[in-house]
C-alpha cells in the first residue's frame, strides 16, 4: 500500500470508529467496515463513503466548526448526496434544488449538498467558484468605486470575462460558476424565484426605505471544502441562517463593504460633526434594529445575537455533558455589535481544530 | 557569580543595550555602565537603575503593554521616581500626590510612580493591595448581591477586616491598602478632595439622572508589576486617562459589575420583551453617550473608541517608521461597542510579550 494510501486508510479509520462510537454500531459491524474501505482502498486508491457515513459526517464537520455560533442544531443538518451529478448541468440543477428546498419560503432548513469528492484537496474534481450560492454583484468603476458589493468584485469581472451582463444595480444576484474536471468554468443564473430576498425598512424610521436597502434570505457557504475521513468534497454547499449582525454590522456596515452607515446617520439627523457622539454606533444599532424586523416581518428565520449567544452556551453545555470539549475559537464567536453584552465574550473556548471540518480552500484559478 | 545573579545580568544588559540604544548613548558610555552594574551585581546581588533608565524603562514597559489601545503617548508618560519611601505612610504620601498631580483637575496627565523595588518577584518588598488606587467598594449582602461594584466585594471584605468602615452606598472609595518590608497591611483613606468624580447625565434623556450614576475620573492601576532590566517593581502605580467604553460598556453594563441596562432600558421606555429589539443594544449606546457627554462636559480628559483606535493605528505606523513592529492583544484592542466600525477590529496583531512590561501580580495574601 502507498504511502499516500495508508495516510487515508488511518484517517479513514479514524472516522469510521468516530462514527461507530457516537452512533452505536456493533464493532464487528465497524471491522467488516473498515475492511471493506481497505480493500476498497487496495484496489482503486480511494473509498466510497455510505450515505449515513456522509451525513454523519457532514454534521460532525459542522460540530467541528469553531468559527460557527449556531452549532446548537448540527445534529439536524439535512444532507442532500449529490455525489452522481457529474455534468455541469446536473451540478447546477442539485444546487438549485438545494436553494429552494433550504429556504423553504423563509422558514430556513439547514442543508448541504455534497457532491462528488476529490483525492487530493489540491486537484478538485467539482469547485464552485462562488463563496456563497447567493451573493450581490460588486461592478469596480473607472474611479475605483464600486457599484454593489466590493466582496464580489473579483468574481463579478470574472463573470463578466465569461460572457455574464448584470443589470448594474446595487443588489444584482451573481450567477453560480461551476467548473468540473478540469473543463473551463460554466455559468448559470439562478432562477429569479428561487432567490428569496427581504427589502430592509425599521420598525420606528418612516424614512429607512429610502435607503433602499435589501438583503437575501439565506447565507449559502460554498466556498468551503468538507474534508470526512481523508475525502475531500470540494464542492459541499451548506447553508444555516443568519445572525443579524453579520447583514447589520458585517456586510451593509463595514467601510469595505457597503458603507451604510454615513448615509444611515444622516437619515436620522444624528451629529455627525464628532465621534464622541457615537452617531456610528447609533447608527449601528438601528441597522440591525431593521434587518431583524424586516426579515420577521417577511417570515424569514434569522436569530439576534443575544439569543444565539445563548444557544451556543447551551450547545457547549450539551457538548460537555456528552463527554465532549466544546471547541471554538472566540475572535469569531463574539457578535460584532455589543460583545461584551453577550455569554461568549466572557467565555473562553478551545481553538483545537478537529475533523471532519469545513476548510477554506484557495481561489480556483481567475475566481 | 551566582546563576541568579547572572540571569540578573543578562536582563540588565538587554534593557540597558536597549536603552542605549535607542537613546543614542555612545557605546563607551554603555560598557561602562555594564561594567558598574556587574560590580555592583557581584557585591550585592542586585543593582540600581539611574533615574534615567528607569523612566525610560516605564516608557517602554507602556509601548510593550499588548492590551493597551493608549499607547501612541508612551513617550509622553511621566515618572516620579519614589524609590526612597520605606514606610506605609511615606508610600501613601507618594500615592496621594500621583493622584492630585495626574487628576490635573481633569487635564488628566499620564503618570507612574515607581516604589523600592524587589530582587524577588514572588516576595515583592512593597505592595499595594488594591488593583486601582480609585475604585468603588462593593458591600456582600446576606442574599449574595452586592451593593456597590462587585469586582471590589473580596477587597471591601479585606478593609473590614482590617477595620474599615464604608458608609454603605453603591459608590464609596476604597481606602488605599499598603503592605511594606512584611509587616501586617495598613489602610489609609484617600483624601476626599483628591477623588475626582462625574455624575453621569445624558445629553438627551433629562431623566437620566434618576439612575444616580457616577465614575470617577482617573484609572489609575496598582496591582500590576513593572519588570525592567530584571528588577521587578511590585508597587508602580500608573494611570492613563480612561476610553469611554471601559466605564460605559463595561463597569456599568456588564451583568456581574453595576448590571444597569435593564434599568436605562425602563427609563428610555424600550421594549424588553424579546431580545430581538436589541434593547440591550440601544440601551448601551446611551450608556456610553451619557459616558463621554458627561467627562467632557466636567472637562475631564476621555476618549472615545474610534478616535483611541485611530490613535492606536498611528501608534503602530510611527513604530513600524522606526523599524520596530507594533505588537497588541487583538482581543483586548477591540472596544467593546461597536467593534467591527473600528481599525483595530480588521487588523491582525503581534502578541509577542517583550519587556520591559507591566505583569499581573498574584493577589496579595488575603487581598
Amino acid at each position: 500500500m502507498a504511502v499516500s494510501c495508508r495516510a487515508l486508510l488511518q484517517e479513514a479509520e479514524n472516522f469510521i470508529y468516530q462514527y461507530g462510537g457516537e452512533l452505536g454500531v456493533p464493532s464487528a459491524e465497524l471491522e467488516a467496515r473498515i475492511a471493506q474501505v481497505k480493500a476498497e482502498l487496495e484496489a482503486t486508491g480511494t473509498y466510497t463513503h455510505t450515505s449515513e457515513e456522509l451525513a454523519y459526517g457532514a454534521k460532525l464537520a459542522w460540530r467541528n466548526s469553531n468559527r460557527c455560533i449556531g452549532r446548537l442544531f448540527w445534529e439536524s443538518l439535512i444532507v442532500q448526496d449529490a455525489r452522481a451529478a457529474a455534468t455541469e448541468e446536473e451540478i447546477a440543477d442539485a444546487v438549485f434544488r438545494h436553494i429552494d428546498y433550504a429556504t423553504n419560503g423563509g422558514k430556513i432548513l439547514p442543508t448541504i449538498t455534497i457532491f462528488a469528492p476529490s483525492a487530493d484537496a489540491e486537484r478538485p474534481r467539482i469547485r464552485i467558484w462562488n463563496e456563497q450560492l447567493i451573493r450581490y454583484a460588486g461592478y469596480r468603476q473607472a474611479d475605483g468605486t464600486v457599484i454593489g458589493d466590493p466582496v464580489s468584485a473579483e468574481l463579478t469581472a470574472t463573470c463578466e470575462g465569461l460572457g455574464w451582463r448584470g443589470a448594474g444595480t446595487a443588489f444584482d444576484v451573481l450567477p453560480l460558476v461551476i467548473q468540473a474536471d478540469g473543463r473551463p468554468p460554466r455559468w448559470f443564473e439562478v432562477p429569479r424565484d428561487s432567490v428569496l430576498e427581504v427589502p430592509l425598512v425599521h420598525p420606528d424610521l418612516p424614512s429607512f426605505g429610502e435607503l433602499g436597502l435589501r438583503w437575501y434570505a439565506v447565507p449559502f457557504v460554498s466556498g468551503m471544502r468538507l474534508e470526512i475521513g481523508g475525502l475531500h468534497y470540494t464542492a459541499a454547499p451548506f447553508n444555516g441562517w443568519y445572525m443579524g449582525t453579520e447583514i447589520g454590522a458585517r456586510n451593509l456596515a463595514d467601510p469595505f463593504r457597503y458603507d451604510m452607515l454615513p448615509k444611515l446617520a444622516a437619515l436620522m439627523g444624528l451629529d455627525t460633526s464628532r465621534e464622541a457622539t457615537l452617531w456610528r454606533d447609533r447608527a449601528l444599532v438601528e441597522m440591525n434594529v431593521a434587518v431583524l424586523h424586516s426579515f420577521k416581518a417577511k417570515g424569514v428565520t434569522i436569530v439576534d445575537h443575544h439569543t444565539a449567544s445563548k444557544q451556543f452556551a447551551l450547545f457547549a453545555e450539551k457538548e460537555r455533558q456528552r463527554g465532549r470539549t466544546p471547541t471554538g475559537r472566540w475572535s469569531w464567536l463574539i457578535p460584532p455589535l455589543s460583545p461584551a453584552t453577550t455569554g461568549v465574550f466572557h467565555t473562553r473556548y478551545d481553538d483545537t481544530e478537529k475533523k471532519p471540518n469545513y476548510f477554506y480552500q484557495p481561489a480556483p484559478l481567475g475566481g
